[in-house]
């Protein structure tokens, strides 16, 4: 079972995978590329993944774990987190920690081995974000769960460990540290101003246009003011909502036409790069809808080497001013 | 000028390049190799870098700025922060921001460019120690730095760009947002029990045993309860005390003893990986001594490929208990 274990200064939640502890030899081989052999989230491969949690069929039609689907949620075959048992928490002196309970899923993007999710019709990547909202919802109904962490690593470099396009979900029985932080961060600020400060930035970026580099009726790209990456770009809804499941239907049409729109752009200005996004919404126990706090997507393209450095530090050197990065962004022709 | 910026939902401060702004062009070259070319901080070589601030003599004899130092500190050619200027903090909206002021300065370890940290004598290795306390010694005269933040990328993979071994030292004047968390935690700990959580953690630790890897009469090397990476190692002081420059002579010399003993053993075990190193010890203007704050090195090893998806949402796993990691270090033959 792994086991949760808190840091007793910075109160961080850390996942130790007790199961499968890696020994030094395994860090030193390296590990195999990943193009060639069996695909396992290929139509026609759907026994050697655990059994499918859902999927989107398109003639409703075909049988559960059988070709036919276009998008199909699997639990991971390793994963960080198990969801039979208890939570079991408890001291170890100075030490905390709980049982490693929780579901680790993948979403798998499209049948096509070859597809990326840049280059997937908006229709297509609607139903990716219409999957996540669908596990959110199911998962919401697990009292032991505190946060559902949606998050994807696209390209070796940013850590995916197969090829074929896929996105990553897990389910917490805590709240990650930043997640937090930002809690807390919104709700100072909106205790004192009495406005949520998504929606100030939003307002703020709209008017003075240099960071923005896109736009539509319902979503704002921007790169944010003060990044830790060099291009990283913020999706932010321009209406107020906490929880990415609870937007409206057109929300997410809207959101796939602009999503698959900057990572076009990305794809563009920065010969497809290897990146990392992460969805950002509200604790799953927080009630309905909060005013301080407003979901977003965070993307983060991987173009320097290392983080080690400032990921230890918490300080960060950003060589791309969001100003200039933005230009480029939105001056992409795609 | 550089800019630092501040994150407006969780206060975080990043520094702008705005001068050597990378376009996206930079980051798809492959940077050239460290090895080959002239050296810059290779003896005969000094007028290639900037004037020296200190260098330790072997016999005191010869002139700056020429061969004959065992230790040199110079300005990083390329500073992300600039020492000239006034602070300026400014608002813009909801957004902070204050001029790029501060010294980034480069430590050269040993005048050999085959050297590298691990194979030092332990008598050079004390001369770095030496040497990053007199820099901070005289960095905290400067009444615009809260922060001087000492740390080490060895290996490409851990961000070196320079093959001859060196640590870096950046001055700021913003607390990072890691060491504030630090200081915010062990402060609610001291509140509430009375004691420092360093302390505590020694005397478990001490007591429990499995996570020891190696210890003398002043210094333990642990690997943390809850690390974020694989191998992370903790060096820590056994005898309590905040600021790292206020330590006794023979504990530079205990340390440099400790220090290096754990780098060969990471050296043995890992086959001499990358790695980053950061000091952590409390800001400059805390005064001389604080009772809930306790300096140490953490140091992690660069081995898995990415930190991306847990860079950007505070969230870690980690694939080797560090029960186990602790028990390669402790029994490794150096």
């Amino acid at each position: 079972m792994p086991e949760l274990r808190k840091d007793p200064i910075i109160g961080r939640w850390v996942i130790i995978s007790t199961e499968r502890g890696k020994r030094p030899a395994d860090f030193v081989v390296t590990p195999p590329p990943l193009k060639g052999g069996m695909c396992p989230f290929c139509p026609g491969n759907e026994g050697i993944t655990p059994k499918e949690i859902i999927a989107y069929r398109v003639d409703g039609g075909s049988k559960p774990n059988t070709p036919g689907w276009h998008i199909r949620v699997v639990p991971n075959k390793y994963p960080a987190l198990r969801i039979e048992g208890d939570l079991n928490r408890a001291g170890e002196g100075v030490y905390d920690r709980m049982s490693g309970i929780g579901a680790h899923e993948v979403i798998i993007e499209s049948p096509n081995h070859k597809d990326v999710l840049s280059t997937l019709s908006p229709k297509q990547f609607e139903e990716v974000l219409w999957a996540y909202r669908d596990r959110i919802i199911d998962l919401k109904k697990d009292s032991r769960l505190r946060y559902i962490l949606i998050f994807k690593n696209h390209g070796e470099a940013a850590g995916a460990s197969l090829e074929h396009t896929h996105s990553q979900l897990i389910a917490l029985p805590i709240i990650p540290k930043r997640v937090s932080e930002e809690l807390d961060g919104s709700l100072e600020y909106y205790n004192y101003k009495e406005r949520c400060v998504f929606c100030d930035i939003i307002r703020q970026e709209t008017m003075q246009g240099v960071r923005v580099i896109t736009e539509n009726q319902d979503f704002l790209a921007v790169t944010p003011y003060a990044p830790k990456s060099p291009f990283e770009v913020w999706i932010l809804p321009k209406f107020h909502e906490s929880h990415f499941e609870n937007s409206q239907k057109h929300h997410y049409e809207n959101l796939a036409v602009l999503f698959s729109d900057v990572l076009r752009r990305m794809d563009k200005v920065l010969s497809s790069p290897p990146y990392n996004f992460i969805l950002h919404t509200a604790p799953v126990k927080n009630g309905d809808s909060i005013p301080h706090y407003h979901w977003h997507f965070e993307i983060m393209p991987k173009l320097t080497k290392t983080a080690g450095f400032e990921w230890g530090s918490g300080f960060y050197i950003n060589p791309t001013p969001p100003e200039e990065a933005a230009t480029f962004l939105r001056e992409a022709k795609v």
